[in-house]
């Protein structure tokens, strides 16, 4: 097989970005589906992705106070009633068991969809007073939902996410984390995946199920659709109410709590691959790249070469540089092609003639351009370029993004601007009857707030006085 | 509350053992019980030893070639049904979904109790050549059995796991990977939970369901009783016939392939707790303590105390101790037994005529001894007082065990030995019969088959011309 092979099978990505996505996902072994309709299987490589995420992540959840544990996977379904808005949001999409151990159950237990209810029930039990508090807690884990449509990261029923569950003594102590783990996800986002974010209150129509405010993590993809990669939720004394999360305050009354709770998922992993990718394949960004740099030996066969490449190797893993040689007996040009598709950030050529010149050909992914470097302090340089990558594909990123955020005072407009790829600012009323017609007519929804309207602005879709400035896109 | 209370709370460890580990395992907060029977959450305590082990054990697996995946959590009945021992075993345990999405599913679904089945139908699809060979994957996850008899860590409907999934071209190289991670268990059991451990291949009647050969990892805790804390089974081509996992071999035949799996559990957890434990709590090897270091201000109203306290924390931190003071309004006796109990190894304490002679008092959980430490280089005296008691645990651990293996040549002998908590080494024919009678008549199964009978020895229990020399002992 050769290079040009691998490039043609992947579906052009202007023309058909849907097709090009599922080509990249399955092509490059991140995943699979799995043998139930709805499923996928995330494989070594893109385990790997996952991994690096968690690892990052995690140590910024830690850093802001939070610690891990496990709650079960099942849940009795009778705990999801408890909250009005959370059982209509939910009860359609869950899994339910119904027998175990060869018998049929008393009740039916739901295969956790998120677990407000089932760590509000043991938050319950555990805080007694004001000075349990605060309670910060995050589990990854798996959750299902059942849906109808379904791709691989972006939407199966079932996925690996984290969930952040905490309990606070006051309402403005619990929108503060609420914002706080906002931030620490925009953070995260933009400092580690390269992804800018717009980030704001959802609309009620919008926001999650039982809660008081969701805010939103919305970023664009390459095809001008948003997606929603992360979510943070003030829960006000809802849960707390239905679960009974009560404690006994300074002044010795009971009180309940103010929860929030907020997640990100494996969607991020799709959101990787459509914010960055191009049409050879994969562009990952260094920080969380399975394999940051590949080294291909050229000329192989002629001595020295592979026992150089393994040395440079050795150089840039000491060094801390995930780094792997391709030693397979396969032409450079097929290893070009393969690992250009896997999206590894930086390729190093090295043959004989590099050795006799004591340099290396150094090869960057996201700008396809080629370089020689001395093989003096390679690992110094390699870490230096892997930072500079990290930079630039935020930067690329964000300049993409920024010329594709428009303005529209009507309903054509936003039609206009989300037809042309576009985030659409548009001014707002506040009425999900208008919500509503923009999604009928320009199959866009409200993705977050961006801020107030000023005095005398009009809602683009009904021309009555605008309460806030609404981003409109169509989304994942 | 004083510390008195806190020890009284916890049953007595010699009088009743199965008390003592409830009390410890619940007062400790490793664990609570969930809302469905037989679940537990794992608390963030308990949580934090999880995440200590999988950091260590997972290292061990990518050295030994493994890779990370993600397989799904929901099994269709139907595949359990290929490997006839497979279903006899797994079938009666399984929590099985039949509706979801609001809807009854066209086949019942069944959420895994162990993931041979569905990888490998992933793992059919993916092996074409001898060139694809050896598959190392491992995953992490949660597993799903329902038990009648439940206990926290120990036996639970849900826990979590690791179960590597392995496929090689030839009997000898799979046999010799079943082999290899039985011994990357062994090692990670005694070099990082101080738990040694008896391996062996299992009797018929006591290995998995499917398996050709289960190798069992067997470890005697203070009640003399064996918990089986990992186990390893080379699969043949059992599963690989069910499956179709087949490869085109070098010979340009098609070949099916040669199976192994092998997986640990948070039953690991219980392991720790009763291999080490002692009648004030929990006591913890040093590199799985979520708390290697407590700091415990003396006099703490006293100017500076606190302050220099903050100080040695950092001081240990930067040396990568995971260290923490205990700034709380309690008592310092009452934080003394909270600790102790909690099992974290070493204890500092600072008080102003501490300060005055440039000393700490350092206390050892594990033999409860008080000595005096120069504050000079106090990270580096820590360090190296957390490696000998890592090191003295194992030695204790192994004394234990050792001086309670016994050997017998009678019924009577085995009966007698495990009623005086020990582990008995007798000869058995290896008949089915003769476990069956040892289990009737002293409630103890054969762990491990432990080496072949020499000629003219003869079964402990029938007298027949014995087999091998097997370890009995009553289990978890």
């Amino acid at each position: 097989m050769d290079g040009k092979q691998f490039v043609t099978q992947i579906a052009d990505i202007n023309d058909n970005f849907a097709q090009w996505y599922t080509d990249v996902v399955l092509k490059t072994e991140l995943v699979d589906y799995g043998p139930v309709k709805g499923t996928m299987v995330i494989r070594p490589y893109g385990y790997a992705i996952w991994e690096n995420i968690q690892k990052d992540m995690d140590a910024r959840f830690k850093a802001a106070g939070s610690k891990n544990a496990y709650f079960p996977l099942l849940i009795p379904m009778s705990f999801f009633t408890k909250e009005a808005e959370h059982v209509e949001g939910f009860a359609p999409e869950v899994a339910v068991v119904t027998h175990a151990g060869g018998a049929k159950l008393e009740e039916p237990l739901a295969i956790r969809p998120t677990s407000e209810t089932v760590i509000g029930t043991m938050y319950a039990k555990w805080i007694q007073s004001y000075r349990d508090l605060p309670v910060i807690m995050n589990q990854w884990c798996n959750v299902m939902r059942w849906e109808k449509t379904t791709r691989p990261f972006l939407r199966t029923s079932e996925f690996l996410w984290q969930e952040g569950h905490t309990v606070h003594a006051s309402e403005d102590e619990a929108m503060e984390e609420t914002i706080k783990m906002l931030n620490v996800y925009k953070e995260f986002f933009e400092e580690t995946l390269a992804i800018p974010v717009f980030t704001g209150r959802k609309t009620d129509k919008e926001k999650f199920a039982g809660a008081v405010a969701t805010f939103g993590l919305e970023a664009m993809m390459l095809d001008g659709k948003s997606l929603q990669i992360g979510t943070s939720h003030y829960l006000g004394q809802n849960f707390s109410k239905a679960f009974d999360i009560k404690f006994l305050d300074k002044d010795s009354t009971q009180k309940f709590g103010y929860t929030t709770s907020w997640g990100t998922s494996t969607r991020m992993i799709g959101g990787i691959i459509m914010a960055h990718g191009d049409q050879r394949g994969l562009v990952l960004p260094p920080k969380i790249a399975p394999v940051q740099v590949v080294i291909v030996p050229i000329a192989a066969h002629k001595g020295g070469v592979n026992e150089k490449a393994k040395e440079l190797e050795a150089q840039l893993l000491a060094q801390g540089i995930r780094a792997e040689v391709d030693t397979r007996d396969m032409s450079p040009g097929w290893k070009f092609n393969e690992w250009e598709m896997k999206g590894v950030p930086v390729r190093i050529e090295v043959g004989p003639r590099d050795i006799e010149n004591n340099q290396v050909v150094i090869f960057r992914r996201d700008n396809l351009e080629k370089q020689t470097a001395s093989m003096d302090n390679l690992a110094l340089s390699v870490k230096g370029l892997l930072d500079e990558i990290q930079t630039s594909l935020l930067i690329k990123s964000k300049a993409n993004r920024d010329g594709r955020v428009c303005e529209a005072d009507s309903l054509n407009g936003i039609l206009n601007g989300v037809e042309n790829k576009n985030f659409v600012k548009a001014n707002w009323c506040g009425c999900r009857e208008c919500e509503d017609k923009v999604k009928e007519f320009a199959q866009a929804t409200a993705r977050v707030i961006d801020s107030d309207a000023t005095e005398g602005e009009v809602c683009a879709i009904c021309g009555k006085p605008a309460k806030h400035k609404v981003i409109f896109a169509r989304a994942y």
